[in-house]
């Protein structure tokens, strides 16, 4: 769930890497015009012209972490929908396998949170939503979240609305 | 796989409803400027801003063929590119449920074909690819097909080149 503007591809994709029981999170501190400014989320990105999602996931990891993805998963594809930017169609991955070393990033810090802990940090509430499913390994879903400004106000989980 | 045009969303549903042995397919002879002239695909069509690509599939269905859909599942991310469009983003569906009388569609002419014979058609040949994967029911695929004029000179299957 990177940041959005106008021009860009409304596609993007958000990892998140496993290893052992923690998920690789961006403190998004860096950059002061960031929808995602001061919370917590995966890696990733806007796709550029003519990248499948594929292409678009291994770029992201490599630019922003470092890393090369070996092994990656699909989880499913979230409708984000705000009152304030286009609708961005994110295609949300996790990834066990990688080779390389770390890097900084500017976008934010990278840290490794333990899976159970996520829920307490600041993120965005639909988030809490993908987690779960994750969690619960559900196959391939499509989330809509629809906010107005930070508070979530609609959930629809493969076309059914969730309270 | 759906007419493309600069202004539309780059975001489009195709999907093929099943009936016994038999998909719903659209043989598009009706309109003069159309990507797809002559050929036979899917129904479906571009995203409308906000749109779940859900609504998208059933609101396009609900539009081309007067169908309800009530049950449908997602079997592929199709990445479709050309030399002459931007790249546009296929959600894939078949769909084995649905209420309602059909109509006439003024996209093309609506016909139930029996699965094994859609090869023989003019369809555009990377669809013959993801008829193939729909029937080995391979889990929900990234399938990147790129064309030069009428021409398929890439196929990439989940990150990895295929002949």
């Amino acid at each position: 769930m990177s940041n959005t503007a106008n021009k860009k591809h409304n596609c993007t994709t958000l990892c998140y890497i496993e290893r052992e029981d923690s998920y690789l999170m961006m403190h998004r501190v860096k950059k002061e015009k960031d929808i995602n400014k001061d919370k917590w989320v995966g890696v990733g990105g806007h796709f550029e012209e003519g990248e499948s999602p594929e292409e678009c996931l291994l770029r992201e990891v490599r630019e922003e972490t470092g890393l090369e993805l070996t092994s990656w998963k699909l989880r499913g594809v979230i409708t984000f929908s705000t009152d304030t930017y286009p609708t961005e169609y994110m295609f949300l991955y996790t990834a066990d396998g990688y080779t390389g070393e770390m890097i900084e990033c500017n976008e934010g810090n990278l840290e490794w949170v333990k899976k159970s802990d996520v829920y307490d940090l600041p993120i965005w509430e639909g988030d809490k939503v993908f987690f779960r499913l994750m969690k619960e390994d559900v196959p391939v879903f499509s989330l809509k979240l629809r906010y107005e400004g930070d508070t979530l106000v609609e959930t629809v989980l493969n076309g059914v609305n969730v309270e």
